[in-house]
């Protein structure tokens, strides 16, 4: 007996990617359903060859799936994942929304699939940023025990959805045809330009993804109290992230020994060739699955840290193929 | 009694802005002589509406100047320097050829405007991912004691001359052509990517680039012990480097004290809105002399560290704007 699937917007960035990672699994899929707002209602995508009828979210709806995946903003989980619960199915959301709750498991599969064990109908889908740093950083946390982080991100504009790509692929026309470039989307240039994530700013200075990436890291690694300091810059890059981390662990790991860990790691590929040198971009890191890791080296200002740069797909890893992974393991039982 | 001076790789991005600093200066200058390689010789360029040729470098041809700036590689200066110094010049040199020699400042006016009184002729101008970083970070140690500095940088292609500049510009109309993006001056596409700095890697595992901020700034503070750990990547940005910096010091600094201290600092401006959301970037700070800089706030993971988040460009104060400032201290006396 095959499995019915729901996708709530599957016509934004993430939701086009989910629907091509499901086409292309081995996951038996009986019915599925695509969700999206008014404005992509009715527009017909295709699945295995089938023609597919988007459909207006709705309460209604929802019922009758055994797995709904939500990727529509933190508003539409909100009001509709609880339906999709009360209706039967297992929701797998991407948004914010129940991320920080204590009775969903927040699951990079890598690291603590166990948790999927005790749900109450819904699971969240990390952040991007902390996705890909924490496949990349708990394989050296177990072997060494990570006791404060340090990273600065370089964001691609996928993050910011499919308008966000748009305006740096128009930003960069409307150069190259000598005319002046247009913002609409995010409020600094994007083209030629680097900027902080454009998310509110707290009282203590740092921004709402800055934020996330910090709380998720510790609910992830169960590790409430891990220091952790987030520098989270947009790039214009189109769709994978890349970062920069300085790892202090409490028994020093030579970059030998790391690399050695990684090499072994689920998820992670060790692009680390000095001599060419060849380590992670973005660009290489498009369209993979597993995140790149590499510039391992031990940090001559601290007796036990650890430097390193890694690049994942920020749509794959970062939100749709990590999702996906979820939804594997659970219907794996 | 007006100064006769020379600027050596006057083609070069670094030599045309140091050339219009020159000439929208108040320095008197008497006679201005112009140099480049064989290709770019006879060129006729301007200087205050005068038509200047440009002269193929070479040794009887620097002599009788008072002060010449060197930017044009680290072989062309360590060939032809010590003959303009015979010949009776300083030379300002903006290449890392004699950065680290013992009898050689390596001045950040802002920061060691003091040791310009000793010299053998030669003065050397940092790095620029090293001055802007110390330009801004000076002020926090003289306050504070930093006792270690974590850096991320977004480089500009400018770093990497004016090919490189050429190279984005190409790479980005290239794509909004439907173009295959060709490579020739970086390793990696430029265009829509980040990569780790391309400057040969050491059995440590950090690049050139990164050894040299690091042995700079404590030359440049006259902190012969002081850590540093940067990661030094380069950007799809023209002109202004960024850095995400995290430093730790002796005694701790609060965000605002912090604030306070670089809104009063030499060389800087404090652009730093959290409620706005205005934050350096690299397009703002195209062009200007001053650093930007921003995001200031305590990093939770440590008892005594502070992020903060820097914009400059790389011509001017990591380059050009730096050397001018350096000639105007030796000829003021």
């Amino acid at each position: 007996m095959g499995l019915r699937i729901g996708i709530v917007g599957v016509t934004g960035a993430v939701g086009q990617e989910a629907l091509h990672l499901l086409e292309g699994g081995t996951l038996p899929i009986a019915e599925i359903r695509l969700f999206a707002s008014s404005r992509s209602a009715d527009r017909i995508l295709s699945f295995r060859h089938e023609p597919i009828r988007v459909e207006e979210v709705g309460e209604e709806r929802l019922a009758a799936l055994d797995y709904v995946f939500f990727s529509a903003g933190g508003s539409v989980s909100r009001r509709y994942a609880p339906i999709a619960v009360k209706g039967g199915a297992v929701v797998i959301d991407n948004s914010s929304a129940f991320r920080m709750a204590d009775e969903v498991p927040l699951v990079v599969p890598e690291v603590n699939a166990k948790t999927l064990r005790r749900h109450s109908g819904i699971i969240a889908n990390p952040n991007c940023t902390a996705a890909i740093l924490a496949t990349a950083v708990w394989p050296l946390h177990q072997a060494a025990v990570v006791e404060r982080i340090v990273v600065a991100t370089y964001q691609a504009a996928s993050g910011a959805g499919a308008k966000a790509l748009s305006e740096l692929d128009a930003q960069v026309r409307q150069y190259a045809a000598g005319e002046a470039i247009r913002k609409k989307v995010f409020p600094e240039q994007i083209a030629f330009n680097v900027f902080s994530h454009n998310t509110p700013v707290d009282e203590s200075g740092f921004n709402e993804e800055e934020n996330k990436v910090a709380q998720e890291i510790r609910k992830i690694f169960g590790e409430p109290t891990l220091g952790i300091c987030a520098t989270c810059i947009r790039v214009p890059v189109f769709r994978a992230h890349s970062e920069a981390i300085v790892l202090e662990t409490r028994r020093k790991l030579s970059a030998e020994e790391a690399r050695e860990i990684l090499r072994h790691a689920p998820g992670v590929v060790v692009v680390d060739d000095r001599q060419a040198n060849q380590f992670p971009t973005p660009l290489e890191a498009a369209g993979k699955r597993e995140i790149l890791v590499g510039r391992l080296r031990e940090d001559p200002s601290h007796p036990r840290a650890l430097a390193l740069f890694v690049s994942g797909d920020q749509l794959l890893k970062g939100a749709a193929w990590n999702a996906i992974q979820i939804l594997e393991r659970l219907a794996a039982g």
